[in-house]
């Protein structure tokens, strides 16, 4: 079986441990990353997880922060579900191709993290995904298959690649309204994937609620660009290390709700910019479902019978005019 | 003055020096990233560059390498002269918002690497750029002006930004067509910066000639937004690094070249996939100027008065059919 490993800070010290009936068995060794944990204390946590029994923490005693570290490239997957594709304006079938953009690792932050909205944007949005953390060094072409995929994938995660619609969709370009800062809580729980549970990673429940409302429930067998086909993609063109994270697209239920022919028209270059953050804001804000200020976001993903298990999230979502930096 | 930084191998062996006539003056340490250079060895190599001798190497005997190195994040703005933008089909003017989108680290490559085609893509394009790296770690949001840029900016590098126009513009986000492993060569030197140099960054020649055919010339005066303001609005955004690269656009006379309409039809949801690359194919494949396998493409960026130099890129493209990963 899989092993929940946690990164966590307790008294400014930062170390690592697994989870173990709502404890965390702490590992001797830290690590100054996820790379360095995969490389140097994987088996020290298949160990302490077998013996069941060592120095002790409640998870409540210590914040639990991102298990993926920095720096880390993070690959997201675009419009990879057809309820999520016909919710965004587009066709549900499967597209022709597979969209990579990419979010910057600093909108890191741990599960339990606010996430600070930047007082300029008014369109904020929430996107549950399965995260794949890359378990071995990608530099050249490689055939990815689902007999040799957990050789390429290390383990799993959540990670809420939150969105600023007005700023994503209006200036085309999508790295600036996932990027800010916060816009990525993960976590809590790195699972650590057995070889034989590789095949689960098609059969996850995902389920995100906004302040006890469920708003985002699927199962990762909806992917429509799996993660062997994926990664062989990637392979081809660009280098990934161990820790990097591929993020496998969200499913339906956002706050974002396009027509096609609004669509259109954030998509028509003859339609100013100022024309289109106007018809996206008067389109979406009044829907009910965008982010407010003190609204409460819950993401899990498991199995159904519960042997993998990710975690829940849990963030609150506050105005960059009170936070901290 | 400024000082030309070289990162080198020879015998296997990877190694720093400036440049100094014609002529590498080898820095006794070597440094595992630019960024550990940027900590522990400006010192040293001014303190070299003003003695003028030492041990010393031939700039022909060496294998020059991108000075950037791996991980590092790139940063690229997008459309950010009036001349690349009126080709491209945008309205020349400077747009409302900076453009950001990123390019894969393992573009990365030496300024004299072979630039591999896949085999998939037949438009092929260029597109000379001014690097600017980070000196300095941003965390949180701040205010960059002209005069304290000098800060914030450790030097510059040339990077041509190689782009596979059939995958960047029928599929929408970026990332894909501009980060195939080569499509980055940087260097050769990293222009270190004295604090009285950096308001030259605002006059800086580029040119990049096709087989000895000026193709591309303009001045960094051009730049629609300038670099003060655009990591103003980094900050307010992501973290960036010591040795991280951000990459100012690219100017008129690449290869690409649509009129608005075509522009108009590729960027709507309602044109088919298949359609858009029959378009972008059938409207650029024949104007003579997209890169065919031995074409060679020469860089340059510097003053007027030749203070500053970033030296001479020299690239030729290969077919991926016949290059060794």
């Amino acid at each position: 079986m899989g092993i929940q490993v946690v990164r966590f800070e307790k008294e400014n010290k930062e170390q690592w441990g697994v989870v173990s009936n709502n404890s965390i068995l702490v590992l001797r060794d830290t690590y100054s990353s996820l790379a360095h944990f995969l490389e140097e204390g994987v088996e020290a946590a298949r160990k302490l997880n077998e013996q069941g029994q060592g120095e002790s923490l409640l998870l409540n005693e210590v914040t639990i922060l991102s298990p993926v570290t920095k720096p880390a490239r993070i690959v997201c997957q675009g419009a990879n579900y057809s309820s999520h594709r016909a919710e965004a304006g587009l066709e549900a079938a499967r597209p022709p191709y597979n969209m990579f953009f990419s979010k910057a690792d600093s909108t890191l932050c741990g599960p339990y993290t606010e996430i600070i909205r930047p007082s300029h944007v008014k369109l904020l949005d929430y996107e549950i995904e399965l995260g794949l953390v890359i378990g071995t060094e990608i530099s050249s072409s490689v055939e990815v298959t689902e007999e040799n995929l957990h050789q390429y994938i290390a383990g799993l995660v959540i990670m809420d690649d939150v969105s600023a619609r007005d700023v994503q969709l209006s200036e085309g370009q999508w790295l600036k309204g996932k990027s800010y800062r916060t816009f990525g809580p993960t976590g809590p729980y790195f699972y650590l994937l057995d070889k034989e549970e590789v095949p689960l990673i098609h059969d996850l429940e995902l389920n995100l609620w906004v302040n006890d409302e469920l708003r985002q429930s699927a199962n990762t067998n909806q992917l429509l660009y799996k993660p062997a086909e994926t990664l062989t993609e990637l392979s081809e063109i660009m280098d990934l290390s161990k820790g990097d994270l591929v993020i496998t697209g969200t499913t339906g239920g956002v706050a974002l709700n396009l027509k096609p022919e609004t669509l259109g028209q954030l998509s028509s270059h003859v339609v100013s910019y100022a024309e289109k953050v106007d018809l996206l804001v008067e389109s979406q804000i009044n829907n009910g479902k965008y982010l407010k200020d003190g609204d409460v976001i819950r993401c899990q993903i498991k199995s159904k019978d519960g042997k993998i298990n990710l975690g829940e999230q849990v963030n609150k979502v506050v105005s960059s005019k009170v936070a901290i930096y």
